[in-house]
């Protein structure tokens, strides 16, 4: 018997309206799956409601893949497509495997001769580079920052160095309750001349996109980060 | 007069199937505006002829920005917003701002405190990211590799080394035309363990994704990628 696809289904940044976001074919496919793997079941039978499956919602089998899944339980994951059946891969927001265990997943398939096809939908990392007017020739993206705050000051000096000597844009994250520590950590710390941007709720009604140099963040009032999930993105020179 | 906003608009990837990429709300933003900035007049007119926009594509303003113009040809580009119009930039594929000269353009607007509003849409380095099962958590593009063989052999190496180093995906386009040379020359260079994974034609339907060991691809037919359109992804160890 053929292999399944494993599909990669992007997903809202945090609300329903999911026209803006996602392409209407995106959605078809979505729509006729009944198995998916997903990082957060909460979050996915939400999603899964709001697009209108063809099965109930209720009748979908949801396979959990998160950062608590062992290495040893992965394979099992992959058992619906090895015997035929197309399967949905789901992060909690945007695109499965950027941030997320997903790309375990897709690298097994791989492994197993299993057709992976990615679907357009929205990346916050993405939609902050293009919309940060920050070099978009050159970026790395490094995930999220050391909570502890000495070591947090230490890694950003780290990284406007790494930024000045590759010419390169970075792109970081921070769990959102210590955004604002961040950002406060950035306008005093970086150098006058370093670009910083934030942009936080990217796709919502309240998305905020500011992108000046850090001597003019030292002259503006902050915005109010504090669990607004943002994208930070330095570009020194 | 309150300025206009600037929308970042991606376009298809290749061919006028815009439903599997463009989510329909993108599609009718663009299909309003009447002035776009474009990095290739002739594929977005093209593009603006297939989303079939309310006024007739001859009838559409159209400003150029590519690698030839000159930053002080930048400014002018802007005053349609600054009279109150809304543009659209767009690349000649994909999202704009990323490989183009668009972020030039975007970077001016946060300066004059024009609105940027960036759209959803296809990014082939995203897409090939999410497809190859390499580590999303962290991760790096580096635009255009050296066109000579010797410094681009060189080049393959500090990649590899900085990808092992850091844990980091590393990601690398090259000119169409010489892609098989860059395969061949990853999978004779390369260290038997580092995974290699190459994207080519995303999104169109000779999609091609294979992602495996560099030892394995030296034990597998390569494929064709001479001018398909491809993104190269490397995780050493």
């Amino acid at each position: 018997m053929p292999h399944g696809t494993l599909y990669l289904i992007p997903v809202t940044l945090g609300d329903d309206h999911f026209a803006g976001v996602l392409p209407v074919q995106v959605v078809d496919v979505a729509r006729r799956l009944d198995t998916f793997v997903v990082e957060n079941e909460k979050s996915a039978r939400r999603f899964l409601g709001s697009i209108k499956t063809i099965k109930p919602v209720r009748e979908l089998v949801l396979l959990t893949l998160n950062e608590h899944t062992a290495e040893k339980d992965i394979p099992a994951l992959l058992e619906p497509l090895l015997s035929g059946k197309d399967v949905g891969v789901m992060s909690e927001a945007g695109c499965p495997g950027i941030a997320d265990p997903g790309a375990k997943l897709v690298a097994l398939a791989h492994r197993k001769g299993i057709q992976v096809k990615p679907l357009v939908g929205p990346s916050s990392i993405l939609l902050a580079l293009i919309a940060s007017g920050l070099d978009g020739q050159r970026f790395s993206f490094l995930g999220y920052l050391p909570a502890e705050k000495s070591a947090r000051i230490l890694k950003l000096k780290e990284i406007e160095n790494r930024s000045a000597k590759a010419g390169e844009t970075q792109i970081f994250i921070e769990t959102p309750y210590r955004n604002q520590h961040l950002l406060e950590d950035l306008v005093v710390h970086c150098h006058d001349q370093t670009r910083l941007c934030v942009a936080s709720n990217l796709t919502l009604e309240n998305e905020l996109i500011q992108s000046r140099s850090v001597a003019e963040w030292r002259k503006s009032t902050l915005p109010n980060l504090h669990k607004q999930p943002t994208v930070f993105l330095l570009l020194a020179s």
